[in-house]
Parts: structure tokens; sequence; C-alpha cells
């Protein structure tokens, strides 16, 4: 009864419905797709979504009747925004850090917060704040020049040695791989701080998916294995395959330690390396809706997209658990064929328990456009069927 | 190969993307609840939805971008909302016939065409060409005053005698259980043709779903029990409970050649009576995806919105298995609590798997504004956990 006492107003009581309802609205800052499959799964719940993109194109303006065109960087067009909604969250992680403050003053929820956010948005924060809190990160420093780098690398590291900004890279932008001393001139020509790291020696990449609400409640996804090509990632697997239950729980508790470490409030993906030891090593952090947790859709009882709604409302969570032995995700890059609809009468016809997830952008080489979810009991055929499905619309397999 | 070699041209051929994309464009006529979720549906296909509603706080109106307000009934709306649409379908069936017929002739595809959904609007239409193709359907007759009901129930079917118009009723509106002659004056009094069916005794409403496509492919969903409250669904159970293999595989074919027969295209619901003798009679028939297969959304491996548009636009369909041995779909009706959302906290935190799928309508008493989804292998723990929160948001639960 509790709930139930407090928060409703019975009509009988009075007559007409008192208040009317209280569906919250949701705004978010970005119009991706993962603002795009983020309303999707707030349609269901009744969410009332708002959306700020940089264009009426954007993937998910193409899909959300509320939108306000204007530039995240403007603290006026983001106040203006935020206006009429109950909770503010992200569909990247670029805003400034300044502007989510001066929005939480204005008496705005920003979920994650601007304290929490900043470990996504600066890479040299989050190493400092994972180190302090115990959580193993490779050996890593903040650099100012190529001699630096050479410290570094003397010290222990090695070459090659990773450099990268600290803030505003993803998939392999803002990173470079760096061979020698010789090498390392290029990523301090922005005059940008720079983050060195060790070139780890992993047997794979897990990612840790878990979110968690502002009351503290959280849940963990299961581990993924997440296998990338030329620095961008290209297939996961639920669960990942031969993951000791001993290595799955520590990466788990990991995750949700450096969310309830770090105040997030969301989904938090933890990108992780395995090593050949056995041990697992930090590699990125993301608050937000993440790729490697887009396999919830159609493999989770409760998809990465409703618990990050459910959490940045403070609402309970939904069960994380698989639905199939195993779901594999593949992501669709664009590549030589630009009409990817065409594509769908061979993928359906020969695989009909595909899931296919595009999201409205034009094809161009290497960028993401979609990804394909495909489940089952036997691994080799799941991921087949993914791979399969991902490189024919991609237009790499023709048959 | 054929696929790729009929419609894509390689960039490479030319040195840029020839044509761009060709993503379809799905036009609806109707801004109710179906629509809003077959947009929902279509999201991930990358399918562009266009919306013909009569306001802007219908329930589709809310959460699609692309909204026309008007009025169905007029043909000139009609005609300027197919204006660059691939396709039209609907949310419900009450599109004049003629009009249908005037856009076909414009070059518009109308699925399921006026043909077909004729059966679906007229109910007299509907008998006739049923019993015309041998399906079983309760006695029935065009009856035209009090006195042809008299001689109809006198001549086998008895009292109580079913009076339907022919056309608009749904939800128990627009029929009428007539105990004698004496009851029988009412539905006479609009002018409108009256259909005079026999009361059949059946132990319970089954639902047979089908989806087709244009080019004749078909996929059968598992038949559901449907339970009826007041004449409004109020619980459906996938599969039905019980069932013998041969009865389900009956009701499966029959659905299967009422679809090819009628030339439906799209999703065909065909509601059944079952009767003590183990025989299924046909009840009602609806072209476009129903309330009897809400549970395929959370229940299916294929959503019947998903196969809707599918079929529509005679892509190949969907897997219509099951993902759960048992699925049960309960309906949210309004009651004395208009704030659905404030039971959404305890909803949520007593059962962590719990599907809530809301339409975005204010509460009245007794109007569907939502369902819940529930899944497992324990049917009475499936069931109890519905009926607790479909309850639970009406507000008849408390607890």
């Amino acid at each position: 009864m509790g709930v139930r006492g407090s928060g409703r107003s019975r009509v009988a009581d009075t007559g007409r419905y008192p208040g009317g309802v209280t569906f919250p609205v949701v705004g978010m800052v970005g119009g991706g797709q993962l603002a795009r499959m983020t309303h999707e799964a707030g349609i269901p719940l009744g969410i009332k979504f708002k959306l700020l993109s940089d264009t009426p194109q954007d993937s998910a303006a193409q899909v959300v009747s509320d939108v306000v065109i204007g530039d995240y960087r403007d603290l006026d067009t983001l106040r203006d925004f935020a206006r009429g909604c109950d909770v503010i969250t992200f569909d990247h992680e670029h805003v400034p850090t300044e502007h989510l403050r001066a929005l939480e003053a204005d008496g705005i929820p920003v979920r994650p917060g601007p304290d929490a956010l900043v470990h996504a948005q600066d890479k040299g924060v989050m190493r400092e704040k994972l180190m302090e809190i115990g959580v193993p990160c490779p050996r890593h420093r903040i650099v100012r020049d190529p001699a630096d780098v050479a410290a570094f690398a003397a010290e222990g590291a090695g070459f090659p040695v990773i450099l990268k900004t600290v803030r505003g890279g993803y998939d392999g932008k803002g990173v470079w791989f760096v061979r020698s001393v010789e090498d390392a001139a290029d990523p301090f020509r922005a005059g940008v701080p720079v983050l060195a790291e060790e070139k780890v020696d992993f047997v794979r990449e897990l990612a840790a998916n878990v979110v968690r609400s502002p009351h503290g409640q959280a849940v963990a996804y299961p581990v993924v294995e997440s296998q990338q090509v030329d620095g961008v990632c290209d297939t996961v697997i639920a669960p990942a395959p031969g993951l000791s239950e001993a290595l799955a729980g520590e990466a788990q508790e990991l995750a949700l330690r450096v969310a309830k470490e770090l105040g997030v409030v969301g989904h938090l993906a933890v990108e992780l390396f395995e090593t050949p030891e056995g041990r697992i090593l930090v590699n990125e952090l993301a608050m937000r809706p993440h790729n490697s947790g887009h396999w919830t859709q159609d493999g989770a009882v409760t998809s990465q997209f409703a618990n990050h709604v459910r959490a940045v409302l403070d609402l309970p969570l939904g069960d994380p658990r698989p639905r199939a032995k195993w779901t594999v995700m593949g992501n669709v890059l664009g590549g030589d064929y630009p009409d990817m609809y065409a594509a769908y009468l061979h993928c359906m016809a020969r695989d009909p328990q595909l899931k296919i997830h595009m999201y409205g952008k034009d094809v161009k080489p290497g960028r993401k456009v979609g990804h394909v979810n495909t489940y089952g009991d036997d691994l080799d055929d799941v991921l087949e069927r993914a791979r399969h499905a991902a490189g024919y619309l991609r237009g790499t397999i023709t048959e």
C-alpha cells in the first residue's frame, strides 16, 4: 500500500480527475541512434520524450515528435530545452560539464550528473578516480610532450604506447598508436591534454554493463565479449564465451562498484581488457546506453534502453537476465551499397528470426548505420547468422 | 544473388550514391494505440512512418514525428495524406470502402485492400463470404425488424439472439443481447442493416492470428485463449491452455484459408468460439493488429506489429513462434485512479520482468488505456502477475 497511499488521489474522493496524469518528460540531449532507441524503449512506458538535436535529419529526430533543433554547447539553448523536462539525460558525453552544473543549479535533475559524467568525459579524471578506488587500470600518465612519452615508456610501459586526448575521442578518433618517440608528435599539435597508456597485452575485450538508479538500486547484465575491427566494435557476444564465473562476477562487481563510487545514474558501460593471466583492466567508461549493450534489445528481459529510462526516472529497474542461451550483436557499417533496404528481402528471407535495427542514417563507408541481433542455443549458428546479415547489409557478402 | 542483382546499385560503379536510400514511407490511417505500437515496431526497421490522426492528442500522434491532422472520412484529406506514402494501412476499419477504391485508382497500394477490408467492415458481407468458402459460423441472418428476429429465433436459433449493426460496432458497441421479440426494437432505430446471430453455447473464446503478404507468404501465431469481461477483452493466454493440437491446427488452417480467400494483406485476427463439442465457429474478423495479438510484443520472436509492417511492404515475414512457454496479456482499463504512472513504482518493484505498454490516453472508466505482458514457465504464476499488474494499474487491487 505504501506507494499507493503516498502518491495517488482517488477520483471518487473528489468526483473529478485531480491533477490529471503525471507521466514525466525525459529530455534527451543529442539526436543519435542511442536517443532513437531510448525513445523507442520509452514509448511502451508512456514516457514523454523531448529531444535536443543538431539537425532535423539526425537519427532520433526522424522518429521523435517533440524535437528542439539547437546546439548543446550553448547554455541558453540547453536552458530553454530543459524547461518542461522532468529530467535531462544524454545520447553522448559532449555537453560541457559547467553547463550541466548550471542546469542542476536551475533545479533540473541531470542524470548522470556532472560529477559522475566528468569521468566519462575526461580520461585523465577517470584514471585518477579509478586508481583512487582501487580499480585495476593499464599503466598510464598525463603527458605534455614526446619527451614525457619517452620517459613513460622507459619507466616500464615500453613502446608501443597508446596516446589519447583526454576529451572528445571515440571509436578510434583521438587515439594514436605510437611505436617510438618519433611517432609521438601528432597528438600534441592540438594543444589539448594527452593521456599515455601502455599497450595492454590482452586476449580479448569484455564489457560489463550495469544500470544504477538515484536511490542506489543497480542491476548487472551478463558480461559480454566485444570484438573490434579497426578500432570499431564489430561483434558482441552475450555472454562472453568461456568466461569463468569467477572472472564474470569480478567484472560485474567492478562495474557495480564504479557506478556506485562515481555516483552514476543510468546505464554504465565498463569496457575491459582480459589479460593472458586472467586479469581484467578497465579500458574505457561510457555513461549512457552503449554499443556493447545493444544485444539486450532482443536478448535480455529488459533492454539497456528501457533500464536507462527507468533509472533516470528513479523507477525500479527491470530484470537484466538473458532470454536466450546466446545472443550476438553485429554492427552494420556503411560500405559500397547505399541502399540497405534492398538487402532486407534477402536477409529476412534467409533468417526469419533476424532482428534488424537501422538508425535512419545515410550510408557512408565505415559509418555505423545499424546493427543486427540474433539469438539461439548454438553459438556458431548465432554468430554466423549475425555476421552474414551484417555483411550482407554492408555489401561485403553478396550471397 | 537474385535480390542483390535486381535491386542494388554499387557505389563503386559510379563513384557516388546512385539514387540514395529507398526506405519506404508507410502511411497509417488512424491515431490509436495500434498505430502507436506499429510505429514503435517500424523504428528498428528504419521504416518512415506517416500518420493521419483525428487530433494531435491521439495515442499515436504523441509519438510519431510525421503527423497529418485530418478526417479520414474526407476523400480529399485521404488523397493529400497518401501523396508521398508508398503504402497505406490502417489503425481501424472505418475508412469508407469507396475511398479506398479511389486511392487504389490513384495508384496507391492500400493494404489490406478494399476488397478484403470490406469483410472486416461489414458483418453481413463477412458472413456471406465465410459461408461461401465453407468456414463454420454461428447461425445468422440479416434482419429488417423485430418480426424478422422472431422468425430467425423460431427457425432454430431460439432466444436469446445477438443483434449487431453490420458496420461500425466494436468492443460491445453496436451489439445487443436480445432475450425476446419485445427486446428487439432498439437495434433498428438507427435504420442501418442488422445481423442476427444465434447465442453460441461456447466453452471459451479463442483467436487465431495470421499475417499474410501480397505475394502470398503467410505465418500463423499460436492460437490463444481470449477472456472477455463485459464484452471487452480482459486477458489473453498464449498458447490457449489445453487446446488439442488437432483443434489448434484446425484454427490456424482456418485463419490462413480466410486470409487467402479474402485476399488479406497484413495481420488478420480471427476470433473464434470453442463449443462444448470441440468445434470452432468464427465470431469476428479484424484486419489489422489486434488486442488478441498484443502478447506477441514480448512473447513471440516477431511481434504482430513488426509482421504487419513487413507484410504491407511485401517483405519476408518474421518468425511467429513463441519465446516463452506461456505469455499472458492483461488489458489495463481506466478505473478510479487517473494517474497510472504513480502505480509504476509498486508494479515494477513487485515484478522486475513485467512488461508495461501504455497508450498515452487519459484515463476514463472502462477505457482501454494500456496492457501488460508477462511470460514464464508456470501458467498460474504468469497469470497472477499479469492480473495483479493490470488490476493495480486500474486501481481494483491496492496492494
